[in-house]
């Protein structure tokens, strides 16, 4: 690569794809991956905690405080995704999200809010009041797939 | 949600699937597509940096702080995706990345090392270091595609 031009190597390394989105409005189909992306690594990492609460995997405090805390900075990345310009765009979901888009915003701010008190409950430590914590983000996803998600 | 028991809240916010992964060895084509979620969200946060290191796009040191500290956390996340049992998975991941696996590690922490350099240098607040610092990020990216990805 030494040997490339610096804007060249960036290029090449993102992808032309993705530069060219990064210079001009993000294409719809782009923000759709980008936001089914981050529902990918949110499942990711909350699945194990999620067993961890039905008591189906052993209980890892230590794997919960690291996990909280990617689905904390994951939380905030990823609304962006379901701009207006993606309603047209072939996903899971549903029209409402864009229609109500004020009922939506608060069932991504009851996701955050849960996973805060997650947070918090790792740092504290008790057992209990992390599994309720758990329950609280799984009930938190549930209820906006409900209203937002086609099943 | 809240008639539902907590289990089945949680298994059906999940997705079925993920939550089985959850409580098992995780799927070689789960790996896969969580490994890809990864880099297509780095790939969504260093766009707009290269393309302002590139003065393609207006200089914003909040966006790029900020960034950066996204990049840092999905650096942390990812490379537990590339077990040896994905091997045999359609991806652009080529063989040697499962074959010379120290070589492969070596990429990953070039990779978390310029994004640790960035993360310093958007604190620092010097432009022309920051501007270095992408570029530095954009080399590692190449240079791990260059060996490791099927182009």
């Amino acid at each position: 690569m030494k040997s490339k031009p610096l804007a060249a190597a960036l290029l090449f390394a993102l992808g032309a794809g993705y530069a060219a989105a990064a210079l001009a409005q993000v294409k719809p189909e782009i923000l759709v991956k980008q936001r089914q992306a981050k529902m990918v690594l949110q499942a990711k990492y909350f699945g194990p905690l999620a067993a961890m609460a039905q008591g189906k995997a052993p209980y890892n405090a230590t794997v919960i405080a690291r996990n909280a805390g990617y689905l904390a900075v994951l939380g905030e990345m990823a609304w962006d995704g379901y701009d207006a310009s993606t309603k047209d765009v072939k996903s899971r979901t549903l029209p409402v999200a864009y229609s109500n888009a004020d009922k939506f915003k608060q069932a991504q701010q009851h996701f955050e809010s849960a996973v805060g008190q997650l947070v918090a409950a790792a740092k504290g430590g008790d057992e209990a009041k992390v599994k309720a914590a758990i329950g609280g983000v799984g009930k938190s996803c549930g209820s906006c797939h409900d209203d937002f998600r086609e099943n």
